[in-house]
């Protein structure tokens, strides 16, 4: 995940009450699928399917590791996928990938070294699309602030220093612009590099990446994570008056950019085979831990989803698309080139789902869409009681990657018991001991089941989509 | 810590119900110290002294960083800490080192590379005390066992390979085993080096060392612990019948013994000076954190109970002696080397405690003594009742260091809510951000407290200690 979950920061005043009028017709429609989604839940908890979600994710992080944008490895496990989609007892359609040019930037040299008051190796950890230092780095003294706020109140005092931001996590929404702001807000001043707490409510010393966002008219200075360990002893030293001097060395390359490809598997639909719902999560992950969660889980639910409606003989009215993005982290890439490629047919796209949020238990549905919108969720959600995944919650965004299309079609986003999703996220810690088979199995149970009713109810789900009352963040490329 | 915790395992069965048969003079003398107790109570928690434990050690792990035995920084912080404890406003009586000739193991290069079956760089921290592999290590195939059944049911497989313990943590006593006996284990059947899974109950990736303990008649390999999710990686490789390959690389060095210091201050006794209540922690850490822990905390409660009483005037009848312990991490060295030189006079250590499982919010004593001693404790403990840390829990060992005097002499350990004291140990966690600074003064105040009142009481604390119902073990150095 990028930057979406400013989702979770604004929507916390939405109301869920719909006062809910749907015909009795299209009640006894979405109730008929309750046989549809039991066979489906069977396969994928007690069946078949039982464990297989895990056993595939696991089997692809093991085999590539981290899939970095730009990297080979990312392409070949591209290639592995489209293989593995299309091979006897998968048998998925149309599967193929679709060219995106991606940027390649890639991460060298980072250390940084503390002379003053005391020496000491400060591990450090260069935020996406950071700039490099000076060659062999350089030496500065370190000033502290907690905030913005204090950055500008010791405005005169930044000039040729590192700023460090201790900011205190307190949503992700909130804390992330610490990591996409901070270097150009310093810069401003005259900073000669930043580091940032990386931005997580629990540490055990760990550094967590992500992309930075430059403004234009600023010069780009160095930026990098430190843990949360780290700024609070430099935050302590500053406050006991010591000076503190660093040696730091951050060296990063951007190179040519590349072309990677959005991963494509369908079911064809069986009477409106133009007509798509899409479910996804991205390919692409940081290069730190392995992408487990962020996003194997959401990717993964989202293509073995089809798998099982494919092997129960399962398919719907319209076509199901499940697409897996390249090139989230660095900025939601990948998906705004299947919108250019695909902008005659958004208005044939019924219903977006994305998960990228971590696969964890799963709860039911986030979605943005209209009232009617809500009613029909909230009616096919309760199908989902045999694994208590029942909820569906109005919200300002849902998803990353599909936020682009916020304002024009509806869409949702996998709700799931993921308090502590930010403690792994773009870390080290990103690997399968996040995950659990059992909460996968059942997720991949809710998004087949899901993506498969709006698929086949007998009326194209409504379109409208409520209007939103802030101004879309402009980080979010939309 | 060191390996004292394997009375958290032992010590289950035992039965707290006392039948207690006190003394009313004994009764009434206990509880004449109720308003003494509030005064310490209220200088920690509110007073002059409210926070300056957590200030005074978080000054001095800022200062010096990790203190590993061996290491002249160990030694900078001792001078530091003798000249702090005898100036002007701390005024300790007869502040001392007392000398230890300590080992010098020190860590070099420490890397793992996955060769197959893909490419990958592991982390691994190399295990206290252990052996280099060949000058540039070697190439070898891995083979996981979970436990040490499964090591005899493979041993035919052993030979030539590196052995990879995917240990499942139950409790700190039981999964250390696999750190301190793992590697003669797997060497026994020929294994060339030894990958131990971190003693840990949660990983953020997180690699946590600790001492190893070689059986002297088997060949001494290389060990070194692997995170969590590492281990469980190479589990899946392995049972999916992949080959795992590794090219290992661990450099370390036993450097010539240096001259280390016990840390000693006291307040001399009023009435029988000669008579010692002794409370203590150890100095020395880990290299990798800075021992904020582990035990910064129980040494500096252990030091600053006595400033606090010697500000408040409090000067009890019998001495009371704080030592800070030097190397405690490579097996409980300075201890040791104290029991030697002061063992003429340990008949007249009336009671010795030490504080090495944590200091966080404190909820009493464990003790191990007789059941008169354990009904005075009792009541004494009843006196913390402003704080709520009133629990006297009778236990097989207390403490770390002083574990070696479990069979001669009345011991007790600091009892605190220390759940998640495992995530952080012998970690790059161990930092003062574990650390609360409420729960540092309380825990201050309960040291200080209890140590008064026992170095005080008109009769000596009743020698007797309940005989041990198991085996010593012999890494206990006992």
């Amino acid at each position: 995940m990028w930057l979406s979950t400013i989702a979770v920061l604004v929507c916390a005043s939405l109301s869920n009450a719909l006062s809910c009028n749907l015909s009795s017709d299209l009640l006894k429609e979405i109730r008929s699928y309750q046989g549809t989604v039991d066979q489906i839940i069977n396969a994928t908890t007690q069946g078949l399917f039982k464990g297989k979600t895990y056993d595939e994710l696991a089997y692809f992080v093991d085999k590539f590791g981290a899939r970095q944008a730009g990297s080979q490895v990312l392409e070949d496990s591209i290639d592995y996928l489209l293989d593995l989609m299309q091979s006897t007892g998968y048998d998925l359609d149309n599967v193929h990938g679709e060219n995106v040019t991606i940027p390649h930037w890639i991460r060298g040299t980072q250390t940084c070294e503390m002379l003053s008051p005391r020496k000491a190796n400060i591990p450090v950890l260069t935020l996406g699309g950071s700039v490099s230092t000076l060659a062999n780095g350089f030496e500065a003294e370190a000033i502290v602030v907690k905030d913005f706020d204090e950055l500008d109140r010791v405005s005169d005092k930044v000039k040729g220093k590192i700023v460090v931001y201790n900011n205190e996590y307190i949503t992700y929404g909130v804390s992330v612009a610490y990591r996409s702001k901070g270097p150009s807000k310093a810069a401003k001043y005259g900073a000669i590099a930043t580091l940032i707490r990386s931005v997580t409510p629990f540490s055990l010393n760990t550094l967590h990446t992500g992309q930075t966002a430059y403004e234009d008219s600023i010069p780009k200075i160095a930026a990098a994570s430190i843990t949360r360990e780290h700024a609070n002893m430099f935050q302590r030293m500053q406050d006991r008056g010591d000076k503190i001097v660093l040696k730091l060395n951050i060296q990063t390359q951007n190179l040519d950019p590349v072309t990677s490809r959005n991963v494509v598997a369908e079911i064809k639909g069986s009477r409106d085979p133009e007509k798509v719902v899409l479910v996804s999560g991205h390919i692409d992950s940081w290069d730190v831990g392995v992408g487990a969660m962020d996003d194997g889980g959401g990717a993964f639910i989202s293509w073995y989803a089809l798998r099982v409606l494919k092997a129960l003989g399962l398919k719907p009215k319209r076509t199901l698309r499940s697409v897996l993005w390249t090139a989230e982290e660095p900025g939601l890439i990948g998906v705004q080139a299947y919108g250019q490629a695909h902008k005659d047919e958004l208005d044939k796209h019924i219903f977006v789902m994305e998960s990228d949020e971590g696969v964890f238990t799963p709860l039911g549905i986030e979605y943005v869409a209209g009232d009617e919108g809500g009613c029909i969720l909230e009616e096919i959600l309760k199908l989902l009681t045999p694994i208590d995944a029942t909820q569906a919650k109005l919200v300002e965004f849902a998803g990353s990657d599909i936020t682009i299309w916020r304002n024009i079609l509806p869409t949702a986003n996998l709700l799931s018991r993921n308090e502590n999703y930010f403690w792994y996220h773009h870390s080290e810690a990103d690997t399968m001991d996040v995950l659990d088979t059992a909460a996968l199995d059942k997720a991949t149970a809710l998004w087949a089941s899901v993506a498969y009713i709006l698929a086949d109810l007998n009326k194209d789900f409504p379109r409208q989509v409520p209007k939103l009352n802030i101004v879309l963040p402009s980080v979010l490329h939309v």
